[in-house]
């Protein structure tokens, strides 16, 4: 039983295990069966060496360790990290093998390397060579290239939104003053939107949420649409009225929207990241880009009809 | 002096040492001068066990070592970390005597909170009360006063973007079909310039480009802006000439305006972090929505501009 082997022996192991490393950053070894070699319990170095000489290996291992699986993916791997707080787990193999450590300074590099790649996606950019090439090293072609499909798959989605105006242009002639509040409209729509989602897909990445809190985000999302659309609905009369002078019922029409835009944003862009991962696709890959084109088409078509609520266009 | 002490004498600093950090989670431990207690050279754990008994501390001591100072910021600690893939760093005063260790599952924790702050200001929240609360624990209200503020300020941005449209108003209702466009040109820009301040944004996080580094990124991004741009003018040639059928000159005004927008959107986008960071600020704090707004103004200039040139309004 390797649980009985004495304390020179352990000397013996822990110089190879150090050796074998190179780097002696580790400070957990590992004891396995000899027949086997299965992984039956693990012992910090800092028991070992205080551990009175004569104490068995099987007194002072832990057996109810956490151990990495080798074919968890890296993400995994870094969240059981966060999870459990260890310096080092061993990865063990389908019979349960030893095969190898793990230290957390490499699930540092990972955890940058994810939050990177998060970003990215949700910015609407996908690096298709994932050779974690630095900035400036990455030639233009392959900028171009990783920045492309998002650009042009939201240029289709803006054929929409033009027809959604299209179809409005005649009645918009009409009242040529409400064009001026389509920027604002569908630019709070989509920043709206956007705040909901980056909280959300944030949340499901450092699991804070979960799929199962559906509801309870979408109460929630719903409350601070209604607070903030309000808020901001104040202040825009204040302005299209006063400021801008346009009249009551213009004014109306642009508050409205507002409010509406704001409540169907804020739940649109927390609802999205939640479908997204519940169909299993990572919640950063329908990005904040996406979030702001179905926002603004929403957007559009509630001003819309808005303006024929109140203007009878 | 500390360096000539025993090894039994060592065996009790240790175990004095994971006594008193409860974990023994640590594997490195410091050597002090006894009068004065500076902090003098460290010792790995594993370097210890597998060193002969005689051996003196002073001859395997690293005196090279990296160390934190009681007043360096959190996240300076966390890039240190990062740097030099240590397990642990000793933490020293003004005088250098040691007063404590930082071990790296901490700077997990660090790291982490420290992105998830950098996501949300990218997405115009700003955390007031800073507490790590988890999102379902946030009250409604907590989170309406995070995120009004930015939306508050680009409902001052979208004033002017306002004003830009109403100058143009008249002449935007002789070619009406011009409106439609508008959601592309502006949303394709902001688009662009969110994918540009993102990767510098985060590039300089992680400390993979430098403010020294500006020209060289601005050539990059001036090269990536032109290339896309003439793609996405190309696609959009095809849109409004063919599909929607509003003739070669309209077609021309929306290409040549998308070209210009995205060459600038592209380079706005990328230096507005540089001059940020420049001037000591959070680059993530002049976030996306502010990159949003200030492309959506540059794009309805360079719009209603180009329709001066192509359809002389």
């Amino acid at each position: 039983m390797a649980a009985n082997i004495s304390e020179a022996e352990i000397r013996k192991i822990v110089e190879n295990i150090i050796k074998g490393v190179q780097g002696g950053s580790e400070n957990k070894w590992t004891s396995t069966e000899y027949n086997g070699r299965k992984l039956i319990g693990i012992v910090s170095l800092s028991t070992l060496v205080v551990s009175d000489p004569d104490t068995k290996i099987s007194d002072i291992m832990h057996t109810d360790y956490v151990y990495i699986n080798v074919y968890d993916d890296q993400e995994e791997v870094a969240s059981q990290f966060k999870k459990y707080d260890f310096l080092a787990m061993p990865v063990v193999d389908k019979e349960h093998r030893l095969v190898g450590i793990i230290t957390i300074d490499d699930v540092v590099d990972v955890i940058e390397a994810e939050t990177t790649e998060d970003m990215e996606l949700m910015a609407g950019i996908i690096d298709f060579d994932d050779n974690d090439s630095e900035y400036l090293d990455v030639p233009v072609i392959t900028h171009v290239k990783n920045r492309l499909p998002w650009l042009l798959i939201l240029m289709v989605a803006y054929i929409f939104t033009g027809m959604i105006i299209t179809s409005f242009e005649e009645k918009l002639s009409e009242v040529i003053c409400l064009i001026a509040y389509m920027p604002l409209l569908m630019g709070t729509g989509g920043n709206c939107g956007s705040q909901a989602a980056t909280l959300i897909i944030r949340g499901l990445a450092t699991e804070e949420v979960d799929t199962s809190d559906a509801f309870k985000i979408l109460w929630k999302e719903l409350r601070i649409g209604i607070l903030l659309g309000a808020i901001l609905s104040a202040f825009n009369f204040l302005r299209v009225c006063f400021l801008d002078r346009n009249g009551v019922l213009v004014s109306f029409t642009v508050c409205a929207a507002m409010l509406f835009i704001v409540i169907i944003a804020k739940v649109i862009g927390s609802m999205i990241p939640i479908v997204v991962k519940k169909v299993k696709l990572d919640p950063a890959l329908i990005a904040n880009p996406t979030i702001s084109s179905i926002s603004d088409a929403i957007a559009l078509s509630i001003y819309f009809l808005m303006a024929r609520v109140f203007l009878g266009l």
